[in-house]
């Protein structure tokens, strides 16, 4: 038993929308190829926890782990190479996962990066990748910031119209060879989630298209360096006409007053929901693909490099968590509590927001094998020293979950350690990276050490 | 002008009511010392910053930063240690602020340290603390934990009857002089923060009173080694009387059910409310332990040795952050949108549950003087590549605010910086202790550095 039900239909289920298209894809041959990976399910999970513990990778210690699955990885690099044309820049979006480990494998596979700060900026250039296929987006750039990153030949997406002024000045000094696009917001409003819903009135993020419609387009006019722009409606909670709709408007803008031959680039964003319940369906990226080609068609066909800045969805299905079950409390009236070793560090948003996040979750017995007996429910707590740090409420699973088993939290690989919080000093746990359901595990990241978190306490 | 309105009133206030207090402590001289720090305005944070500037101790590339009082901090500690007797161990919770350079000074003041984790235990460790001044408190202790714990002679209080049964295991094979208490939950209930609220009926904190009082009498009976009780009620946002209630509630089971002679210590936590808006008038120590001698007399005549563990009312005063505006954004409709350079990496709780938390703010020119234009309201949003990160709407504060300048945000000192996100991979800023209000700076962490960042996410 687990809170999901039973074996995961995603794979068939994209094949056969994929079916209705109107024709094939012109920059692929789909032969026998998922469009997009097939959602992990805890029979695997399982399978590659019982090898852990067996070969030893998972030791005592360890009473938290995260797993990610390299082949996932590199199915959905793939998957999104052969959605677009040949010709994009795929930067996958840093701050989803930040490992070194994992962006030099998003470099080898062709791939870049694209950085939310001048420090993701250090990381993608520590991981390999050439400062071209970098793309800078932040609100708060400094002056220090952006010289740097024009200088280098990375991409710097400007957030404001103020930032289009600093930027011009820097290039006017320093006749940098700039690649420069500005960020539109289209105001498509909010999805179900306020926190990843950028695209409103009084969003931080992009020009107002509603308010400096005549500004961009001046922009244009004036800064010969301005050579792309850049529209990112949301992430998880969008609805997918919402992100049509947002890159759509952007689109027209540049089809009735700027001229596709004005731009060198058209950025996308990232932003497409993946699948954290069994019966979502979200669109996987030859549906986006598709469906954006009939929007804006010339992105497709004309000479402009599409740049795309998917995170979540390289990401979230690739990694999960084992957490040991450390206590089980009862309690006279309401579910038992669990309390495990992961909580607020790693899940920040599932337990500061927990009405709008959401994991599956499974159990394993110490050895590694699922736990299949009746469901009852359970509170599921972290370790954290406050009284908000709980994963779940009243949640099934199965009841002869015991001290010792792990708790399987499901979907981990993408905004979960990448936002880990400090708070009560909890070691950041191993990242256990393997490939082929456990053969070749690798460390991503070691578990992290006292010497490692006395230093991060200290005067330095 | 600023959010709040005037000079503080802090200490006159603690002044006119400890005059209304029945008589004079027996534990001290009051004499002319202020019972509890007076709390910061922003005249002293606008001169602190200004010699932090003048001197270059605060640079361009610090983009933000956290300053720390440590006069404040040593006023804070006296002011706890004269409200209680003076056999009493004050254990300061780590996790209101790691900083090791502060934890040294803590132990300095002979207080000692309270551990929400094996992390924590190390680092109070590290600054020098003697594990028998140390408190062990955590929902999920291991058995290693436990037994290194134990074996090291660091108070341990067990979070439930399950590990009092675990403790009971290791004291018998191990025959530790164990320190060993019991946390109750006296469930009185919620206070205005639902996160901050340990005391409520399905909390993951404590062994519920309500339930399970005769197994609570019994455990003492069955563990020699079980030597003291444990309440906390919760934090910020709970009323004096519940924070009273809750202590009495177990002082009221000792009394009745166990005897004071049967305890070695009594630990009452923490979780005294501070002073965020300039209209709250939170308890001060000395009406605390004046209330809590009142409903407890015992606690303060017998042997039975006080502990406490304040974090909040003992660093939340002490510290403030300056952070530059990076960038204004006007809107035709709404609050023009100030970009800076903290955000939920920071204050966490304030950008993921802002209607629970608030810090004052006010504005300094980049020369570090005090704007002090006519009010206009403006949004605060942080520098993280999400919708949410905003540290405050329609934020009153002078119409004359811009780019270069620094927004001070009061009230930083505890649970800010210790609950740091890595999200975004912002630099972790440098954080500045000082004394008499700019001599002698010192810093109590240096700003992270790229290599430190590159190693964080490397495999280690």
């Amino acid at each position: 038993v687990s809170t999901r039900n039973g074996r995961d239909e995603g794979w068939s289920r994209s094949t056969e929308r994929r079916s209705q298209h109107p024709g094939p894809h012109p920059n692929r041959d789909l032969g026998n190829r998922s469009p997009y990976p097939r959602r992990l399910d805890d029979a695997h999970m399982s399978s590659v926890l019982s090898r852990a513990l067996a070969e030893g990778i998972l030791q005592s210690s360890d009473c938290a782990a995260v797993f990610y699955d390299l082949t996932h990885l590199d199915s959905a690099l793939c998957a999104l190479r052969d959605s677009f044309p040949s010709t994009a820049l795929h930067a996958a979006a840093v701050k989803a996962n930040p490992l070194i480990e994992v962006l030099k494998r998003i470099r080898a596979a062709g791939h870049g990066a694209e950085v939310a700060s001048i420090g993701e900026l250090q990381l993608a250039l520590a991981a390999g990748f050439a400062p071209s296929d970098i793309v800078f987006d932040s609100p708060v750039k400094t002056g220090g910031e952006l010289s740097l990153a024009l200088a280098s030949g990375v991409m710097v997406s400007a957030n404001s119209l103020a930032e289009l002024a600093r930027i011009g000045h820097i290039c006017s000094v320093e006749n940098a060879a700039a690649l420069v696009s500005v960020r539109i917001n289209p105001e498509v409003g909010s999805g179900a989630i306020s926190g990843t819903s950028v695209a409103v009135r009084r969003s931080k993020f992009g020009v107002s298209l509603l308010d400096c419609r005549s500004e961009i387009v001046r922009a244009f006019s004036e800064y010969p360096w301005l050579a792309g722009l850049h529209v990112h409606v949301g992430s998880q909670g969008m609805a997918s006409d919402q992100l049509l709709q947002g890159v759509g408007a952007v689109y027209d803008l540049c089809i009735e007053s700027i001229g596709v031959s004005r731009l060198s680039f058209f950025n996308i964003g990232g932003g497409l929901p993946v699948k954290y319940h069994e019966s979502d369906s979200p669109m996987c990226f030859d549906e986006y693909a598709h469906s954006l080609r009939k929007r804006c068609p010339a992105l497709f066909t004309s000479d402009i490099r599409l740049v795309t800045e998917f995170g979540r969805s390289l990401h979230a299905g690739a990694g999960w968590v084992a957490s040991r079950v450390e206590y089980v409390q009862d309690h006279p009236c309401g579910s038992p509590t669990v309390l495990t070793h992961v909580g607020a560090d790693m899940f920040l948003r599932k337990a500061y927001r927990p009405d709008e996040w959401h994991h599956d979750m499974s159990v394993c017995d110490s050895a590694g094998h699922l736990r299949r007996g009746p469901p009852r429910t359970f509170d599921i707590a972290g370790p954290l020293c406050f009284a908000g740090d709980f994963l779940g409420r009243d949640v099934a699973l199965p009841e002869d979950l015991q001290e010792g088993d792990y708790l399987l939290i499901h979907d981990a690989g993408a905004y979960t350690f990448g936002m880990w919080s400090v708070y009560n000093s909890r070691f950041f746990p191993a990242i256990l990276g393997y490939e082929d359901e456990g053969v070749s595990f690798q460390h991503l990241r070691r578990r992290q050490t006292t010497s490692e978190l006395v230093r991060f306490w200290s005067r330095g």
